[in-house]
């Protein structure tokens, strides 16, 4: 029978379940990657599982996330993160030496593997054809110790794509039109597979901006055929041998169907609060702006990079207008250091930033009040940026680079007078792996470094009998892991769980945790309440951690996001949905509930769950994996590990 | 008479006064510079005088300090910073344009002129042959407004240079032996100024890097004479119009004189924590650095840059080093881009960061624990890298960039198998200054725009009959600016001084602005009692604004830096010193202190304490001018300049 790409790499990685129909798999993953935010955690608990080493093919540890670093918990991490990745077998890639998702493409993804990343842009790696995973530090640090990856075998969503994309519209701009049709909720489970025609047309960094963002989407990732492009891009990189064909069957059937004629594509922008609500750029042409950044995993390959630099040739930025430029990798600052390209980047006033993920997280470069920043990174979450009242509009390079001279939002479709910057992918690109640390074959006697701010990973206790406390607070739809676990500053106290969990929900409500704290303290227990999409964006995994630490038992919502719902049952909190959607209005903040029997209730599909200050029983549904229901009834995956050892 | 060079300059500026023998002086200011973290409050200050447009020669707002920008507070500054430029005929360097230091001695330093900044380091101008003066923020305000600046006479200090330079020796290793020599205190209302036949072996960005750190020592200024050298300096800027010959006359009497022998210099290195903890690098040999960042305001110029990129080419840094390069202004950044020094140094594995003043003053790039950091830059007060524990020690680019490659100090006089960088001055630098913003001839239409975090500079009240109150806090010797008023993630409140009002000694003792406002609840006033050299460091007018804000009414120390005593006068806060050094001995934290009739005591120069706790009187001095005494009795020069309006 005629297969899917997707179909093909599941089969031959299919380690437990059958394929089909949502059932629960288990995969194998050939390859795993972490970053400085959720890196710590995952190493922490790949030690706690007693391995001499890592056992998977390729374990690659980035550090991307905080290379500002103020605070010593910064530098004291990396430093970590160096030692025990030469202790345990990880490739570690020093500060400086570019963002994980632009780098692993560059240097180490090949057609047909698997990989697992404690990011949620893992999926940038379908570009080159991988089956490429985002999922919570414990997952990798578990894919890490040579066992499976679990997951419900996904829908595989076509989207075909005809034509060729015209001079000045680019590949974010196809991504935003995918945004547009699908939305940021109700893909979870999905996996979007490209096919057509079109894709020949489009390189390896290209396919990638577009599997890059289908994270917006809420799938479980994107992928591209590997293909002649695929084959120079690796030819470019010095890795042909890296390289195998791979496409779907001819008569591949797939769940759905969406048809792009990219010869039809118009440039798109993403406005303010959400990756998903996209309109034309031309519609706000002429719109005042205030700061334009570029870079980050969506948009920072060579080909953007020198796109940019041949845009601002010559011409200055508006006065206004502040403009930074991360390129996304040393690679890349390198070819544009010796190319020229980096000077012309400079002398059109351009501000250039380290190679990492910065601003995309609100590290730095925070927009003033009410202030208008376009970007070419993947997500514009209210507050972000750092500042609350900051506008942050998605954008294409092209569209950001014209933006950036004229100060206002220019189509790059209109009449600007600039030339339109034709750049071809290099036929080899400048390869030094110098601030690559590979392990050595035996890292026994390396001596691990833990700064004072690394404590061990907390576990859960295993489920209670009873469920009973209160609604410690009710949130809205959208609940990004950014409103749960800030990043930008915060993010310093990933690896001291006790100091991160006081700021949960602190952009939403910053009184959280001592509410939490008081009812742990009288022996009540913390319930969630969300609408719909709990836990998009990232993988962060101390959404789930530090509620776990706060005593949040169960979270109720109209929907919950895949990665997230794994990470709450990899910590044991029990992720619960509204049988009947409108019950969510039911719930106010402060309800007392109970769910009696809780363990022997999710057993089965449906949970009661009795509001006794509204004085009604609720019915709950609890659609998780026999893995996942072990997991909380043990108390997190952490503790069936140690179970099983 | 043979005059000095000082004499001459000061001569030709005198408004009010008589030079020499001590004497208070008031001189005009013909160049002004801001950087944004005092800036704000400066313009602030200026806006409340009521007038249309800046008065003096020349008035540059550079932007360099808060270029991280975490929060919206920086975006809003730098956009009030740039607007507010606009309207009152201020020239506006823009982010990313430079640090004000290295960008004010290439575009627009002139020799025999004075500046003022409201920037500790701003002697880095007598490099150019300048009488460059660091001042408060308010200091600069009134020069803007066209009114003498207030210095004591200062006493000149010769310091005669003989032979030359040997390779790997720099003018990093002068002047920390000149710190060897007088140390960090003591040196109060002097000026150091060089002469003899070494001198014209210098170039000017070498004699600004020496006048930059007599900072350190506690000069007023330092200044190097304008011959052949500095001609050549302005030609390959474009500015020989700019030129004139500066010299000492013949026979000139100086205060004191020391010698130097350049010929016999060995690379020197301050030790934590202080700049005046300089030993030999080669008696460090051998010790491990984790952490090397070269830039800042006094190394930082394209020469420097060269050397360093030329030493790096061609070798990697350490596995266990982070390396950090902040080219010290955009002209050198885009100099450095288009003659391949950039891209040697990122292929060394640098991390390139902003032409800011960043990690100098502990906004990014913070050591881990115990982390050992190089820097050549001029401060390594404790904590000011952001890490407590941190251990940096200030260094030359050479032993920098030598100590990256190998791991460990490294001697740059031993044998380490790097051929010499041997750099000259370029004849013609590469000049592009449109990030620069001028202003327009009238600026009465611009809209100034204020962010919510901005807010109307305080003003003290008269000053009190009888000061009656509380020892809030008991310090000890060398206290910082940094000590007292915390720049790093901080620094973002300086527009706000309620919020940074709470943040006064923090990093001494986080409770002494609860206290103070305990006291003024209770109508009690504060008291700081300090050691020596109380206030050294930054010129952060801060350090005065907000103790004021928290009703600190005298503070009472061994003895008292010049920039801080000045800025305590300016805003009303009493500054006395022991008659009897040992004095300082007797008060303790919480000693009820009464100072009666306070107004009446200053007019002379001896005022009495009663220490009720310890039932004794004190005697104290208050060594200032009849000016800054009718600042005290008025509450603030702010109000006197009301009074004269």
């Amino acid at each position: 029978m005629s297969k899917t790409l997707t179909e093909k790499i599941l089969a031959s990685h299919l380690e437990e379940g059958t394929l089909g129909n949502g059932n629960p798999i288990g995969i194998h993953i050939d390859q795993t990657l972490t970053q400085d935010a959720t890196g710590t955690m995952a190493y922490l608990q790949f030690e706690a599982m007693g391995l001499d080493r890592v056992q998977n093919e390729l374990a690659v540890s980035y550090v991307d996330h905080n290379t500002i670093q103020v605070g010593f918990e910064n530098a004291d991490d990396h430093h970590y993160l160096q030692t025990v990745a030469a202790a345990k077998g990880v490739v570690f890639s020093r500060p400086g030496n570019g963002i994980c998702h632009q780098v692993h493409l560059e240097r180490f993804g090949k057609p047909g593997k698997t990989l697992l990343g404690s990011d949620s842009h893992t999926p940038t790696g379908g570009g080159i054809g991988m089956i490429a995973i985002g999922a919570g530090g414990l997952d990798v640090a578990v894919a890490m110790a040579g066992q499976p990856f679990h997951l419900i075998s996904p829908k595989v969503i076509e989207i075909r794509l005809h034509g060729k994309l015209r001079p000045w519209v680019s590949a974010k701009d196809v991504i935003l039109t995918v945004l547009e049709r699908f939305g940021v909720k109700g893909n979870v489970n999905c996996i979007f597979e490209y096919t057509g025609e079109g894709v020949q047309t489009l390189d390896v960094p290209e396919r990638s901006t577009i599997c890059n963002m289908g994270a917006e989407c809420g799938v479980t990732t994107s992928i591209f055929p590997s293909d002649e492009k695929t084959r120079a891009f690796l030819k470019a990189q010095g890795r042909e041998e890296d390289w195998i064909e791979l496409r779907a069957d001819e008569g591949a059937v797939y769940d759905d169907l969406f048809e792009i004629d990219l010869s039809a594509m118009e440039p798109k922008v993403a406005c303010p609060h959400s990756p998903g609500n996209v309109v034309t750029v031309a519609s706000l042409s002429g719109k005042r702006v205030e700061q334009v950044l570029i870079g980050s995993c969506t948009n920072s390959s060579y080909a953007d990079m020198k796109k940019v630099a041949d845009i601002l040739d010559g011409h200055t930025i508006a006065e206004h207008v502040s403009l930074g430029i991360a390129p996304g990798s040393r690679e890349v600052l390198l070819m544009l250091s010796q190319d020229g390209s980096l000077a012309k980047m400079i002398a059109s006033g351009a501000r250039i930033l380290e190679s990492a993920c910065g601003f995309c997280i609100g590290n730095h470069q925070s927009p003033g009040t009410d202030g208008v920043s376009l970007r070419t990174s993947n997500r514009n979450f209210e507050g972000r940026s750092g500042t609350k009242s900051g506008q942050v509009y998605l954008v294409s390079p092209e569209t950001a680079a014209l933006s950036a001279l004229s100060g206002q939002f220019t189509d790059p479709l209109s009449s600007h007078g600039i030339a339109f910057p034709k750049v071809v992918q290099p036929e080899q690109f400048l390869i030094d792996d110098s601030m690559f640390i590979f392990p050595p074959e035996n890292g026994s006697d390396v001596e691990i470094f833990r700064g004072p701010n690394i404590g061990d990973p907390p576990k859960n206790t295993p489920l209670k009998e009873d469920l009973d406390g209160f609604v410690t607070i009710k949130v809205g739809d959208k609940i990004t892991t950014d409103h749960i676990m800030p990043a930008g500053a915060r993010l310093k106290y990933r690896s001291n769980i006790p100091v991160y969990s006081k700021f949960v929900f602190e952009p939403v409500d910053e009184h959280f945790s001592e509410r939490c704290v008081e009812n742990q303290d009288r022996g009540k227990d913390n319930f969630i309440v969300a609408g719909a999409s709990y836990g998009q964006g990232s993988s962060r995994e101390h959404a789930a951690i530090c509620p776990m630490y706060l005593g949040v038992k169960a979270v109720i919502a109209v929907s919950i996001e895949r990665i997230h719902q794994n990470n709450l049952c990899n910590f044991g909190i029990v992720p619960l949905t509204f049988e009947k959607e409108e019950d969510y209005t039911r719930f106010d903040q402060n309800d007392e509930l109970v769910i009696e029997n809780i363990a022997e209730q999710i057993k089965g599909d449906r949970v009661v769950l009795k509001n006794k200050t509204k004085s009604r029983e609720i019915t709950l549904r609890c659609d998780i994996t026999e893995g996942q229901r072990a997991m909380l009834i043990s108390g997190g995956l952490l503790n069936i590990l140690k179970e099983k050892a």
